[in-house]
C-alpha cells in the first residue's frame, strides 16, 4: 500500500501542544480584555452562503480569494473570508429579540486563497470586537481603547507601537469632488490602503489615472475625528494620532477608521485595524444599525511578540507527573492522583516500564514542573514527596 | 437591490451569546477533566487532504458523506468527518521528536454531508482524547475512566449512564471462523454496530446473509476484557458492564472498545465511544504505535444534559453595567470602569440616553448580575454603591 504523507494541506498549520499552548495564551489575553470590557462571545459556522461576501466584501475578494464551492444540493458555499458579515447576519435576524446596544467579540477562523508566504497563511484566527447601537464617538473610543488595552496585556508599551486615527467619511468627501468617475472611488480608497507598500512615485502615478489631478493629502482636520482622539489622549492613551492618509481596504466602512501600527523601524506595518460601519447590517432589510469594531489576526500578532520578545515562557497545563519505580505501583499511582486531581490538581501517572530517570526526563521534556515517585517506602508508609524539577526542592504532601 | 437572507448554511447552527454560554460551559468541562489527566491540547485545521479519509474511515464514509472538493491548484480537499486522521497524522510525522507516550486533547469542529433531523447536524464539536505509546490495558483503563469522571463532572451520577466493553480483537476472531467471505468482516462488524436501530428479526436476517449460519451472540468473555471491566470496578466506577454484542462503526480498531450509554429509558442510547486503534499511525509509514481514545460530541452531550437538567443556570461573563443618570456622566463612568477592571472586574459601561431604568432592565435582559448608577452625587462624593439585581442589596464600593 502507499504511505500516506504527513504534511498538512497546502498554506494552513498544524497546531502541536507547544504551539498550541501560544495559541491558546493569546486567546486568553484576548478574550480576558475584551470581557473585561463587557463584550460577550457568539459564534458560527465557518461555512457561509456565498452571496452573503458577494454584496460588501468587494468582488475581487470573493472571485479570485475565497475558497467557494458548490455543494452537492447546488448551493454555492464559502469558507468565510471574513467574520464582519456574519455577525451582521446574525444581529439583523435578531435585532429585537437581542435588546441593544450589543457587545460581542468570536475568535473564527478565516480563510483566504492566496499563494502561502511568511506572515501570508490560507487560514488564521481572528479576534472580532464589535458593539452595536450606539451613534456616538463614545463608542468609537470605547472599541479603540480596548485595541489599546489588548496590546497593554500583552505587555506592549505606549512606544511599541501607535494608534493611527482617520475617518471614511472625511475622505469620501473629500475624494467625490476630484474623481474622474464616482464609481473609482472604492478604487481610490485600496490605493490609498497600498500606499505604504507601493513606490511614492507609483502611487502619485496610479491616483493621476483616477483623478484629474494630483491629490493633495494634507487633509484638514475633521471636527469629530479631533474630539475623538483628543478623548482618547485624555483617557491615557499617549500613542494616537490624526492620520489623513489612513484608508483601510474593506468597502462597508462608513466613519471613523483606524489602525494599529508597530513602530518598530525594522517592522514598520499595521499590525490590525477596524472602523466603523453603520450600513451593513441594512443589507438584511430593516432599519440600519451603527456598528463598530475591528479585527485583529493570531499571525500578526504573533509575528509581533516574538519581535519584541513579549511571549511568556509557557508550561505544561499538567502540574505533576508520578512517577513508579515498578509497575507494581501503578496502581498505587492512580490511586493517589485520583485524590490530586479532586483537590484540583492535573497530574498524569507513568504507565511505561522505564527507568526512572527516563521517567523524570519525560516530565521536564513535557514541561512539567513536579514529579512524585512511588515506590514500596511510599506505598507502606503513606507519605510521598512532591520534587519541583528546577529548583530540586522536595516537599512531604 | 436584493435583499440578503439572515438564515446560516443549512445544516450548521449560529452560536448567539446564550447558546455560545453552553457551549463554553461543556468545553469548559471537557477541558477542566482532561487537563486534570494530564493531556495537552493540539489543533489543526478543518482542510486536510481528501486521501487522509479514503485509506481507513471506509469508502461509504469519503464518497457520499463528506464535503470534498477540488482547490484551484487541483487539490482534493476535505472538511474534516473525525478528527482521528489528523492526529496520527501528525504524531507519525513527528514521532521522534515528540516523545512518547502522548497524552493529547482536542475539541475540532467535524463536518458531514447529510440530511439535517434532530441530532444530526452537518457541523458538530467534538472532544477528542488520544494517549498514544502505551500497550497495556492500564492506558484502555486510564482512557476511560477520563471518560467516567467527564460524565460525573457533567453532574451524571453512575446510574444515569452506563459504560459497556467489548474487543475487536474478539470480535474478529468469531467471526472470521463464520463469515462467507473474508471481505464481509467490517460489513458485520457495521451491521452490529447498527443493531440498536434494527427490528431483532431484520437484524437476524442481514447477519444471515453475510455468514453461513445464525450467529450465537452469547460470546464467552475475553480474558484482558474481564481484566479491564474488573480494574476500574475497583478504581470505583460502578457501572462498567461487559457487552459482547458492541461494534462500533469505524473500521481502524484494534483492541477494546466501549460505549457511554444513556440508561433514561426514554432516551436509550449511545452517547459517544472509542477504543484501542493500534495501527492506524502505520498508514505514514515507519513502525506501528498503540492508541486508545474518544470521541464526544457537543450535541449529544447537550441533549443529554438537558434531558437529565444538568445544565446550570449560566450568567453573563460581565459582573458590573454602570448605568448613567446622564450622558455627561459617561466620562466619570469610564474613569470607574478602568479602576474596576485593573481590579479583575469584567465591567460595561452605558453609552445610551436611555432613561436610567431601561439601563437597569438593560443590564438584567443581558444576565449581568450587579449594576451602579452615576449621578452628580456619586461624582462629588466619589462614593459608589454597587446593586445586586437578584437580591437587591446595595454595597459601597
Amino acid at each position: 500500500m502507499k504511505k500516506l504523507g504527513t504534511e498538512p494541506y497546502k498554506g494552513v498549520r498544524d497546531f502541536y501542544p507547544a504551539d498550541m499552548a501560544v495559541q491558546k495564551y493569546i486567546f486568553k489575553v484576548w478574550q480576558d480584555t475584551v470581557e473585561s470590557f463587557g463584550y460577550e462571545e457568539y459564534g458560527a459556522s465557518v461555512l457561509e452562503p456565498a452571496e452573503l461576501y458577494r454584496a460588501k466584501s468587494g468582488e475581487e475578494i470573493v472571485n479570485e480569494q475565497t475558497y467557494t464551492f458548490l455543494d452537492r444540493g447546488k448551493r454555492e458555499v464559502t469558507l468565510r473570508p471574513e467574520m464582519t458579515p456574519t455577525v451582521a447576519r446574525m444581529v439583523a435576524a435578531k435585532r429585537r429579540e437581542l435588546g441593544l446596544p450589543l457587545r460581542w467579540y468570536s475568535i473564527p477562523n478565516l480563510f483566504r486563497y492566496e499563494q502561502p508566504q511568511r506572515g501570508r497563511v490560507r487560514e488564521h484566527w481572528q479576534l472580532n470586537v464589535d458593539l452595536f447601537g450606539i451613534d456616538s464617538i463614545d463608542a468609537d473610543a470605547e472599541v479603540i481603547s480596548l485595541a489599546y488595552y489588548i496590546m497593554k496585556n500583552f505587555g506592549a508599551k505606549d512606544e511599541d507601537f501607535e494608534i493611527r486615527i482617520n475617518s471614511r467619511e472625511l475622505l469620501e468627501k473629500i475624494f467625490t469632488d476630484k474623481l474622474k468617475d464616482e464609481n473609482d472611488l472604492s478604487k481610490a480608497i485600496r490605493l490609498l490602503d497600498r500606499k505604504e507598500k507601493m513606490a511614492p512615485d507609483e502611487f502619485e502615478q496610479a491616483m493621476k489615472e483616477l483623478t484629474a489631478e494630483k491629490i493633495d493629502l494634507a487633509f484638514e482636520k475633521n471636527e469629530e475625528v479631533a474630539l475623538l482622539v483628543d478623548s482618547l489622549k485624555q483617557a491615557g492613551l499617549t500613542n494616537v494620532i490624526f492620520d489623513a492618509t489612513l484608508a483601510r481596504g474593506f468597502d462597508y466602512y462608513t466613519g471613523t477608521i483606524f489602525e494599529i501600527f508597530d513602530t518598530n523601524p525594522a517592522n514598520k506595518r499595521a499590525l490590525f485595524g477596524g472602523g466603523r460601519y453603520d450600513d451593513l447590517t441594512s443589507l438584511f432589510g430593516g432599519d440600519r444599525i451603527p456598528a463598530v469594531g475591528f479585527g485583529m489576526g493570531d499571525v500578526t500578532i504573533r509575528d509581533f511578540l516574538e519581535t519584541h520578545k513579549l511571549l511568556p515562557d509557557l508550561k505544561s497545563t499538567t502540574d505533576i507527573h508520578i512517577c513508579t519505580l515498578d509497575s507494581e505501583f501503578i496502581t498505587e499511582a492512580e490511586k493517589l492522583a485520583a485524590k490530586l486531581r479532586a483537590e484540583g490538581k492535573n497530574v498524569s501517572v507513568n504507565l511505561t516500564d522505564k527507568k526512572i530517570g527516563d521517567q523524570i526526563a519525560y516530565a521536564d521534556k513535557h514541561g512539567i514542573a513536579a514529579v512524585i515517585v512511588i515506590g514500596e517506602e511510599e506505598v507502606k508508609t503513606g507519605k510521598f514527596k512532591v520534587k519541583d524539577l528546577k529548583s530540586g526542592i522536595e516537599k512531604l504532601l
